[in-house]
């Protein structure tokens, strides 16, 4: 297999991010603008939140990603991000979808699903928006959260992957990562991450800025899953609750280094 | 009267918030969306940000509360507004409205008013608010601030909860709470309050929380301003400045427990 | 010259500031909302983020100050800022650019040249921005971040400030300000400032409070750079990383006080 999950491999990806600081798109939901950009920023990308037709487009064909993520839509930003996966799809620009809610809310889950033909090399949700992306049924989430073990929806994962040619990771209590025929199981993380909103979004635009600095997807996906789960259980450490663990997690993203890594990568 | 604001009542409902950590969806303001998000979390409800005119009825008819805040509008959010209390009322899902710098802005001013007819459960304003949506005169606040003081605004809360059905909260100083027969005044809080963005927001969210959770509106009401006032007590007492104290805020309500309530509430 | 950058004169701008408290209008991007708010708030001032179209208008012709930048922009916010700018220009309000990305974005070049039109008070940008608006080529940035260095930039400010009349501000390692005749370096600020999002934003959000406080548009733009560079250093010196940083920041802002000003500004 040769799949690359060994900590050295996780740091070397996160020492070519630092270095290149890509120019990662986000057409992002209004909730997490903010919390995405200054995640992008604490793990040494370049962000850039651009969501206006008239202009996602054009950024779209010269950023080193971009992030979608349906939290939010309206008829406009529907549109900019049909525009913008178009146009990474025709400039090579790998880009990773987060289909938040989908199952919940029909409007979303028909443009999800309209979105796949433009080829995301990367797919991240919780259970129920997998199983519901991937037409399984029962994925009714609860809202914007997970009714359904990640676990569960290995199955589903698998067969998305498989049709869509994305790396497909299902993140819950232990993250599930596949390419189609490989599964990942990610161990790090706190359940902390819960109790902060866009925590899920914040792991699918790392997920973004690794792409542009791995070009194995399915390392990508797993190597910034591990990095955003190291963090998340530093910063736990560091918090007295829900406000100063969101800060703590900027902070550890900040400040992540190859011991830590090496200590803590929980990956099989 | 029966009314139940004894400590041991304002932890029943948060007790039974916490066990059933309510879908609660919000139509908010461009600036508070995050911050909202994280204060129902921290309080152990299940927030959900969704503002788009083709999804916001959708998620209002399966939401246990919805909240209607009208602090940054545009003609698609307020459509969304319309169609999310309509459905909310015909649904029998009890929503609270905060009338952000109504009496202002005359759009919104206008806005506001027509939604009183799909029958909140509540609203939440400050004194200038109140007296403007109840047609008092004299509300024009500077900005999103008020001129008034809320004690000058319990005969227009008094009006409006009379005239609407709402439980109708000002806040301020000293929160006045009416059904329009009985007036609770609450003293929990802290001048630190008014030096964050967002802490009105935020009351009225959690306000829409405890509509959820529990059955009394007016007791719903009077206990999510005690939490949060008292909330707001324990952050400045470990706050520097308003960066510290908002962070130190979402710790609070996180592990308000009831020997605190019952040390700290002050309703009367 | 008379130029009034002394400790005492910036000190003075700050206390009048924080008596006047005056209402800032913000017509901003949704990744700031916000931040920007909440740096206002800690300042003393009484920021507004209405960037409706329906409602921004009307706002800008009451505000005390406007500040307008391009960060995000849709059809319906790019019209809100003509409208916006128009209506302050008419009513004498002073109003601060912040072309967020020009030079990167077509759509928002043409918006921020026709922007310059109503006359800013004051224009604040990156390196790259501050080329591009001035129509000097060489202004490309990498999304929202500076390929140019500010001293490059000055020629450009320079002849910007002559032809708007606006004072022009290249922020940077150092900070370059002029009117078209006078130029002043600001050597306050942290390398921190990078690394959260939204600290160009809120220093432009800055100048809109001090020009709402003193009349001397020249003072009023280094006044509100140095006081901000300051808070950097001061939230720096405590942070232990972007997240902790940008908590101090907001708290360094509230509590600042003339004998730090004295001891620390460093203005040329």
């Amino acid at each position: 297999m040769g799949l690359a999950t060994a900590p050295a491999e996780i740091w070397g990806s996160l020492e070519r991010l630092r270095a290149a600081a890509p120019l990662v798109h986000n057409i992002t939901n209004v909730v997490v603008t903010n919390w995405t950009a200054n995640v992008l920023l604490a793990i040494g990308a370049s962000p850039a939140m651009v969501e206006g037709t008239d202009e996602a487009e054009e950024l779209a064909g010269v950023a080193s990603a971009l992030v979608v993520n349906v939290g939010t839509l309206s008829a406009p930003t529907a549109a900019a991000m049909r525009l913008a996966t178009r146009r990474a799809l025709e400039a090579g620009v790998p880009w990773v979808l987060d289909p938040v809610a989908v199952g919940v809310l029909s409007y979303r889950s028909r443009l999800a699903a309209d979105l796949l033909q433009h080829r995301p090399g990367a797919i991240r949700g919780n259970a129920s928006e997998v199983l519901s992306l991937a037409g399984s049924g029962g994925g009714r989430g609860k809202g914007v959260d997970s009714t359904a073990d990640s676990a569960d929806a290995i199955d589903s994962a698998h067969s998305l992957a498989r049709r869509t040619g994305a790396v497909v990771a299902v993140t819950g209590a232990v993250d599930q990562v596949t390419d189609g025929e490989t599964v990942v199981a990610i161990h790090n993380g706190s359940p902390m991450m819960t109790r902060v909103t866009g925590t899920g979004c914040a792991a699918t635009a790392l997920i973004g800025a690794f792409l542009a600095a791995q070009p194995d997807p399915l390392a990508a996906v797993c190597h910034a899953l591990c990095v955003f789960g190291i963090a998340g259980e530093l910063a736990a450490e560091k918090a007295s609750g829900p406000g100063t663990f969101q800060i703590q997690l900027l902070d550890a993203l900040h400040a992540l280094d190859e011991p830590t890594i090496a200590a803590r990568a929980r990956i099989a």
